[in-house]
């Protein structure tokens, strides 16, 4: 497998943003319909595992909360005419919010009425897992003009006994060492945060079920924190196996890359993707683990400490359309759903590739002319090939991997190890 | 003990100032009845075991030297009149003056007398504790201006077999470890350098007593390098308990702080004096530890190599002020010396109450929610408070202190330590 | 011996600069008489072991080549008259060239002429040791100008079985580890790269033969690559003895200095040209090791990883009279060669002089006074002097070396070795 092959796919960008879009007026929650008819679409797309976990059941410090689903809601003025409509945006209800209908005042109504005093033409998303009660959200232009009249509310809405669905794409390697990647699929519509995760994933896992793999892949889809908590309690001896990892969120705007280093600091996937950005030419950040986020925050919890990190290009809660229905169709755009796609599969490529030769000719260097071994191949120049080969030969040492030789050449991962697959070739190394 | 308890006495600078005062006129030396005189007011103050060494007695490569005691001296001129007088600074009189009672040409005194052409109002302190000879310190001003006369010169003092004296103030704790915190107490009429720090550890020592103590403390007031040298030979294990130590001088001035770290570099004193000093808001500098300066260089000879640190304001030999006569009452101030004893009492704080727990749900983030534990206590953000909980858990991995996730969640110790509490109330640390 | 007794030679500029002007007309390469006539020179300056290692040898993964020798070569134009002659400069003819007497038209001619159309004035360096060919190297502006005629064409040379001539200059030392120095001798009229390095490891070597020697030394003069893979493959057992090692490449150019760490980066002769060097006051860069240059590439090759570091002032490759007719007897400079001459004693002094202490009083100072310690020799300022002594003091404690000590004091080592030496007389330390 050669290092640049994964990538090439120019149009996954568009094909992302068709995913997103049809995926994106579904009303998604941490539980229920919405998040299953998510992943039903993606399991049309890649190979999925779909698990029920009843409410109820315990997952470490927690315990799998009811089932919410919701058919219709609204806030309808005294002539009928409905003011704010769930039919016209699934943010406008309090995600988990408990059923009702009631003719009530503004006044008793409004502390369950939720805007954006910064953004007054947004409605905000809101949510209340754990806590029984009932909100609205709206732009604030619309709260500060409600006359002062009576109101029918009616949120049609069951909480009760049902379960928690993730699915799981498993692609197994040469080796049962896994590379987890993981992403939230719990938000209703919000297109960066997290369709664009979800699109990123099940393309990727597309990709990966076409090609040889050295490592296992598992995709998890997964609703936030509660999903990662329950994925984790019951694959506690996956978690174990897994070797890289990688969060994905807000991957499809046209904010520059960030990405947040695993706690470990220095992991594998760490440093691949430290590498692979700054070969990339695209603008990035890289920043240090912290505990907060969004699903890092579980496998980086200290039983676990695993080895992810977080892919995103703005940063959540950070950019004024987080959460809010500015997170629209128009905030994400395939060009952005493409770099972000071939920066990952170039950072599978790394991962995929990445061994540690011994040269077979460690005393002095071996003679290069006589093998014909001078000269660029692949559109390099001369001089950077040659000397990233004398790199490859020299480092070759049983200490250092290809990603290490890499960051001391200063040259692409991919052409270090086109070269050691051309050393080895040539019984140079082994 | 919370973190903030020790450094609530609004008024402790002023009391120190007064003590200053008090100590100023008293002409002490490295032995003599100046420096029991002053031990004897401290004692009043604090518990003291006051300790008598026999001149001769052999410490490491030195002796125990003589004692000197000074009644009078002057210089008179024909009239009889005083022109430098002892009575006046005890400065005049350079340390360990042997006695003499001779008249003399100006010629002849003229090697014996010492001033600072650079600063020519002002008396220069000067010492000869191990060269036995004479003179007199006095302002240049003076100096130029005397007649080419017969003069009166008479030092009545005596220099012979006695002792040298040093007190201890020993406040035990839950555990034998010690904090040793050393200041010398052998100057003159000098206020900064060094009855600033006798009057620190004072307030220091009269505030630990009253508190409960995790660590044993341990306050010298010793003459300078000699005295540090007798100690250390004569309490060589209790010097092995010493756990974290801190030489005090020149903490009255209104200069910017300057902690110098011990030799080790990161000891935890040195970690403490760094993150308390960052979140003091004090304009301040580290310099690492060098083989000169005050009693650090005996505590951090090699032999020992205490975890010892010493706290200044202005540094000493590099304001003019320093060993002259401009070290007086002026050049101490009660609000400096107010805020060392605060920036001494956040360090004790901080080394009280530093240390590892272990999370109980290491598995996953525990469920803050449920316990009521969201929502900031004590004035924090919100936002800090709950990051810094996270962190909290996140790394109480039992390879973290409480200081080290200070430092990591970049926050004040005082909320670590107070969140860390809170948490360990909860059961969620233990 | 004092730490500056080697480098006094103040003259040694000038005579390196006359061997470099005698050598500079013989035609050298890798093997033949013209690298032999070169190593009798030298070995009428240092006695010099000379081998001969037959064409056919295998050394490693190379084979010794077989031996060139060339008497005459150029070519004619119609009339006789040589347009480009070997007599007038050996750098006219590709070292290595197969031999050859042929009438040609231009044309024919032409894929055989080397030029840089850069500097036309110039004649290239070229070789082609591996690969059978011939050819002429001559200025851009010639080549231009030649007429569309027919030429004679004569390489009177023999390409033939011999063998390869390098030479060793060994100087046993107290101990059996030794010090490589190694130069590549294979060039012709190359003044700066590399008469210069052979000059100067020859004068080293003489100033060492009268040297008492703590380490041993060995100077080899050998043909570029294949030398020093030669070498390498015939003395295992040596090389495994080597402590320091430093190739000499470029020293007599005007250019600020250059070293380029060994592969190691932290190895002992790294820190002592980093820290002789920095308090050299000359301009100068200090960087990594790269698998590329001269045979620091042989001697740090994974399977050796020797501690060799290589010297220049202008960087091999990066100057424009690198490689051409420009690097000749202009382009070095006596006050250059003498400045490297220092620098390398300089560095000999600390590697011969670079020893770990103990001191004999670890527990806090001993008295220096009662010793006649105090005040500064050498011409040190006293506060340099003392505060370096009392560095010396507190890091002796068997773990910090006299360059650890020195870096650590940011004191020149020549002070520091100096001070242990006089504080070891008086028993401080041993």
């Amino acid at each position: 497998m050669s290092a640049s092959q994964a990538s090439k796919e120019p149009d996954i960008g568009a094909e992302m943003y068709e995913l997103i879009a049809e995926l994106f007026p579904i009303c998604r929650s941490i539980t229920g319909d919405g998040i299953r008819a998510t992943l039903r679409r993606v399991g049309e797309v890649i190979p999925l595992d779909v698990y029920e976990v009843p409410s109820g059941t315990p997952v470490f410090d927690w315990t799998v909360p009811k089932e919410w689903n919701i058919r219709d809601a609204y806030i309808a003025d005294a002539r009928g005419e409905r003011v704010v409509d769930f039919q016209r945006s699934n943010l406008h209800v309090v995600s988990y919010s408990t059923p009702m209908r009631r003719r009530m005042t503004l006044a008793e109504l409004r502390p369950h009425l939720f805007s954006l005093p910064d953004q007054p033409e947004r409605i905000p998303y809101r949510t209340s897992y754990y806590n029984e009660t009932w909100g609205f959200c709206l732009p604030h232009r619309l709260l500060v003009e409600l006359p002062d009249a009576e109101y029918e509310v009616v949120i049609d809405a069951t909480l009760a006994a049902g379960s928690l669905t993730y699915a799981e794409c498993v692609l197994p390697g040469e080796q049962p060492e896994e590379v987890l990647i993981s992403c939230h699929a719990c938000h209703p519509s919000l297109a960066d945060d997290n369709l664009s995760g979800v699109a990123l994933a099940t393309m990727l896992a597309r990709g990966l079920a076409q090609r040889a793999r050295r490592y296992s892949y598992r995709f998890v889809f997964i609703p936030g924190t509660i999903g990662a908590i329950t994925w984790l309690a019951r694959n506690q001896e996956t978690a174990a196996r897994v070797k890289h990892g990688l969060v994905l969120t807000c991957v499809g705007d046209e904010g520059a890359f960030t990405y947040k280093r695993s706690r470990r600091a220095t992991a594998e996937v760490d440093r691949a993707f430290a590498h692979v950005l700054r070969h990339s030419g695209h603008t990035h950040q890289l920043i240090d683990f912290f505990p907060y986020g969004y699903d890092e925050r579980q496998y980086c919890s200290p039983g676990f400490n695993l080895p992810v990190g977080c892919l995103m290009r703005s940063q959540h809660g950070t950019f004024p359309e987080y959460h809010t229905s500015g997170d629209n169709l128009d905030f994400v755009r395939p060009a952005a759903l493409q770099q972000s796609f071939e920066l990952c599969s170039a950072v599978v490529d790394v991962l995929e590739q990445n061994r540690t030769y011994v040269s077979t000719n460690p005393f002095c260097e071996p003679q290069l002319g006589k093998r014909g071994l001078y000269g660029a191949v692949g559109g390099y120049s001369p001089q950077q090939y040659q000397l990233t080969m004398l790199w490859v030969l020299n480092l070759s040492d049983g200490d250092h991997s290809l990603l290490d030789i890499a960051e001391r050449a200063d040259a692409p991962f991919a052409l270090v190890a086109d070269i050691a697959a051309r050393l080895a070739e040539h019984g140079l190394l082994e």
